[in-house]
């Protein structure tokens, strides 16, 4: 496939092939900082947004008409796959989605069922074929899910928590439900992702955002096998590379690396170099900017970003990308300099590789 | 002075003398959780708790006479340094002390003073000394501060926040000036552990809670040369160990171990044989149960204490404790359940060391 897509850097990047420029782009970047996000938001609530596949398409676009990103990632919440397994959700105004009713008990497991979730999710599947015929060919277009830990904590805990004690009770009392939970998840999760390959998704990315509030124990225990067997299957019927995200999982990256991701999305409190060198040789890094630096000035934005980049040391299989997603408060002409920051690096060639030239930009 | 104190189980473990028992003590053991704290708290607000030397020595022996705890450390609030050096604070209902003005602008700094710390602080120094006077000779008594990196976290954020950004504004905007605020938190934190090591403090820890949300080389330029300053100078006036807490700092620990605490406090995301790896083999660590754990029930309890503590594989120099403060919800006899489990949970003699006893109890 690679010989038909040359242009597609950031794929490039997930393959390894040698690339000229580092492949860019940022994490929620169709969202409330850009101005025609909000314009589109005033007229829609956030639930029609994402399920009328135009609209989806047209908000995950919206940054690539004013920026040279290397890909579009999907307009949607992560919270749908639970939705499509039978929990009933509501939009928080100031919170954004919820679950109704959270899972409080096993005996309820019993409501979540893998069944329907293709037609029940067609919109993203329709979204994504949208967004991959209207799309730019040098681009990439990224699918996504929650990682099962994370979709547990939310069904579990509704909401965010202070203190996640109610996930926390079902790892410590009751394991073999937590299990059971997870198990679903995966499935469901796989079919998902397999789905969204299908649909147009070039890469897709599993999003960890609570792994960071577990013990290491549990995270060999309930986190590891579970992204494992989902990368694993995903593999065997797609050749979508895989990128996982474990958002505060830094402490446990050399572990965590078992799960058999092509990419590491690394949070910002780990550099890049660290990451590389707990990582195995094949592995890929993406990330890390402090996306508060997107709020500060050019001069800052430009020096800080420099400084990731020379400092990330081998620009092999590396994404560009901020180290969480970026801040409804960051000035659109912040993200301009971060991006042109970005794409005017020169990359420094490796003498034990080719230098390709890509048709570029 | 190991000699006059053989029955300081705490104190021994810092000094990586073997123990036939694990010293233990809980994070916040003082604290909401217990009825007698709450009839106290009736009555007074929490400012005059800590700062009426009489109060603040009763309820920091509160859980002693509860419980055949370790230590006793001393009530008291991390903000009291940045009070003294000149920012006013009040008290928050449901929020806890929160400063009336943040420090929004580096010409603001010269509002910080130390002088007259030792007066303005007397009230803390007085309550250690009511503790060392009225708690069992057994138990070591525990002095703290607010590490440089949290305390000024505090006070440009003024309470805790979502992203952070003005602190990191400082970070990435105004390095120059976070260091001039960082060496005067130093200075006067290094005063004040000493003052309190006087005062009949035996051991203190340095708790840095917000660590966790710099970068990397944030970490290396903001946190790492100004602790290991403090705890050098305190090294050199008194014999104190020092405990160092950097919670959600797991991912440095290596690097961390550069301040030269005695001790490392591990939160409970990384195992304790995680972190023993990480770690010189000189330094002690001290945690990590996830308080949550304590919300669960007695045998989840035991079990995952227990599991804890066969975990660790090196006994030395290493004191139980949770991950983090214990959470006011926690039954009573829940915290009973944990202290008992250490107590009666027999060390495994290494071969190589003599096998003492101790007066214990």
């Amino acid at each position: 496939m690679s010989q038909h897509t040359p242009q597609k850097l950031l794929l490039k990047a997930c393959r390894g092939e040698p690339v000229d420029r580092l492949p860019v782009w940022m994490m929620r970047q169709a969202g409330r900082y850009l101005p025609e996000y909000r314009k589109i938001r005033e007229k829609y609530d956030f639930t029609t947004m994402y399920k009328q596949p135009e609209l989806a398409a047209e908000v995950t676009l919206q940054p690539l008409k004013r920026f040279p990103l290397d890909a579009a990632i999907i307009f949607s919440d992560i919270l749908v796959i639970p939705e499509a397994m039978g929990m009933a959700l509501a939009f928080v105004e100031g919170k954004g989605p919820q679950f109704q009713t959270p899972l409080t008990n096993v005996d309820e497991l019993h409501i979540l069922s893998r069944d329907g979730i293709e037609e029940k999710l067609r919109f993203v599947f329709q979204t994504l074929t949208l967004v991959s015929q209207e799309v730019d060919a040098s681009r990439t277009v990224i699918g996504f899910s929650g990682a099962p830990w994370t979709l547990a904590v939310y069904m579990v805990e509704r909401g965010t928590s202070r203190d996640f004690r109610r996930i926390k009770q079902w790892r410590f009392q009751h394991p073999q439900q937590l299990h059971r939970l997870m198990d679903r998840l995966a499935v469901a999760i796989t079919d998902y992702l397999v789905l969204q390959a299908r649909a147009g998704a070039e890469v897709v990315q599993l999003f960890d955002s609570w792994v960071g509030i577990l013990d290491e124990d549990g995270v060999r225990e309930f986190v590891i096998p579970y992204v494992q067997r989902i990368i694993a299957q995903v593999k065997r019927e797609t050749d979508v590379p895989i990128i996982y995200f474990p958002r505060g999982g830094m402490q446990w990256l050399p572990e965590l690396a078992r799960t058999g991701a092509d990419i590491y999305g690394i949070d910002w409190t780990l550099s890049l170099a660290s990451a590389r060198r707990q990582l195995p040789a094949e592995s890929g890094v993406q990330g890390n900017l402090d996306p508060t630096v997107l709020l500060t000035d050019g001069d800052t934005i430009q020096r800080t970003t420099r400084h990731m980049l020379d400092a990330v040391e081998n620009h092999r299989r590396y994404i560009v990308n901020l180290g969480h997603g970026i801040l409804p408060q960051t000035p659109v002409h912040h993200a301009q300099i971060f991006i042109e920051t970005v794409k005017t690096y020169s990359v420094p060639v490796p003498e034990t590789s080719h230098h390709t030239h890509n048709t570029g930009d």
